[in-house]
């Protein structure tokens, strides 16, 4: 009945941090960490793996750079059977910043890239797979992305000995239609790799659009607790799991770390459906717009955010 | 590109009432109804028509009986291109509270009902018809019934002069394989009628279960405000409006009465994707059950409501 090569990769701490600054506590994030190790989630990706000189650590918590001693603080030696994913972002990250796999608790690097950045992309994964690590792609704002350029980055990919690379619908703003449409284009021009999904919920399509990729053949699936994720968040694991009915799977210890910790951070932090999202997502455009509109004094006046947003007649 | 033959019937005051005994002011159902005509909605249910017998007045509001005095305060005499439906429960209503429909500002009346209720529901459907109105059959509970109880409740309303008939997710419980089975075989055993689909958003697929029924040829597309209705609420009607793209309906006006009247609510009022509403629905449960426990001091924690509702393993 289910499928067996279906791998969860969580990313609670990874995309929730785009709303706080990776601002999380210790408690915090040994809580996710312990509830994915005991529900039998596959990958739980714990922030992202980034520069000093990019970014500010007075103004980011650990989780933006990941260090091995940060990392070891919550997860010791990760004895477990839950690997370890820490994303890098091109541009944000030098080689040396790197360390070799043999000294590092992480398991898998994910590269994340627009279209133009897809040679250095695969360029920096090349090196962290030298470095001993696994690693994917994953391919941000496809949908602004044309076909031709498109087809020229697959082609990249596909010579590539990368193994793994990504749907993702970094705007929320895919249909069931265009996520069939994309990972059937990415598996066929992709032979022998795998293929993974990671959704937004602009449009209360992540969970859909999720299911809609493990159908036409994506096997690697990205969830985060209750959803917690950039704007209108993620596909929640909960929901997730309790979908798949893979024994290997547990739910009661994701609800119970949504109960202690995720749940009460709703007062604080605003991610989920919100009308602004479903504005940006609809649109096709970036949710940094509803973001900011969520942190004015004007976040309830859906109209005057509309209006603003409306360049065209798509909407109205 | 859009398909013409659809209408979105608007559920908000109906479906949302079951979350606060219908105690919704004048003021906030005329701007319901006024931003519904603006927008180019099709239809509106208003309430239910109910017998003052099986519910006490000083309970519930005046749209769980929707009296034509009541109606015509805020709709005057619906000079608009907008159609008025009202819901009646088989069990819940006596004839004689049905005026003829020259006496009546509503133009629809929908008839719900369990499987072993058909038969009644029917009667009750022609005796509206003869009194004037357009009607429909909501059967409900549909995910509880086994196929040949279903396919048997089919032949009689194939045999009925029932023009339409609703494919109804109550539990909110069904996934798109689920939704697309369903909608195949009322097609198919009730050639020459209309099918609607009224989805509820427990596991977060209620916009995509309403665009998987219309790709199936549903053109019924029942939505609410904000997603306002019972439990884990219904497809949002302004995600449906944007996925749409027909240009008869504009979403800004829906957008203001969302900002004045619904969203506003949602410090009363929890409707919407909570835990409990996914537990019962992945359960295939009524939401009965998460609704109290939404009322209870242990709303929050969701691993007691788990376990207490946890009579196999198939979640755990």
């Amino acid at each position: 009945m289910y499928k067996e090569d279906i791998k969860v990769m969580d990313c609670t701490v990874r995309d929730g941090g785009l709303m706080n600054n990776w601002q999380f506590s210790d408690d915090f994030v040994r809580s996710v960490y312990d509830a994915n190790v005991e529900a039998g989630i596959d990958y739980m990706e714990i922030g992202y793996l980034s520069s000093e000189k990019a970014f500010d650590p007075k103004v980011v918590g650990p989780w933006k750079f990941c260090k091995d001693k940060d990392l070891r603080r919550i997860v010791g030696n990760n004895d477990t059977p839950m690997k370890l994913s820490a994303m890098a972002d091109i541009g944000r990250i030098d080689l040396n910043d790197i360390p070799m796999k043999s000294d590092s608790v992480l398991d898998m690097i994910r590269v994340a890239c627009y279209v133009h950045q897809v040679d250095k992309a695969i360029a920096l994964a090349h090196h962290c797979m030298d470095k001993g690590y696994e690693v994917c792609i994953n391919l941000m704002a496809v949908s602004k992305v044309n076909e031709v350029e498109l087809d020229e980055a697959l082609r990249d990919i596909a010579k590539s000995r990368v193994k793994t690379f990504y749907a993702v619908d970094s705007f929320g703003s895919m249909y069931c239609e265009s996520i069939q449409h994309l990972v059937r284009k990415y598996i066929e021009a992709l032979p022998g790799k795998e293929i993974g999904i990671h959704a937004h919920n602009n449009m209360q399509l992540a969970v859909s659009n999720t299911i809609t990729a493990l159908m036409e053949g994506c096997t690697m699936l990205d969830a985060t607790l209750l959803g917690l994720g950039r704007g209108a968040g993620n596909c929640p694991s909960e929901i997730l799991i309790a979908f798949l009915k893979n024994p290997k799977y547990r739910m009661l210890p994701l609800l119970q770390a949504i109960q202690d910790h995720i749940h009460p951070l709703q007062k604080q932090i605003d991610w989920g459906y919100h009308i602004p999202y479903l504005v940006t997502g609809a649109l096709n455009e970036h949710p940094r717009r509803g973001m900011d509109w969520m942190e004015s004094d004007q976040k309830n006046d859906f109209v005057a955010f509309m209006r603003k947003m409306h360049d065209n007649e798509a909407l109205e």
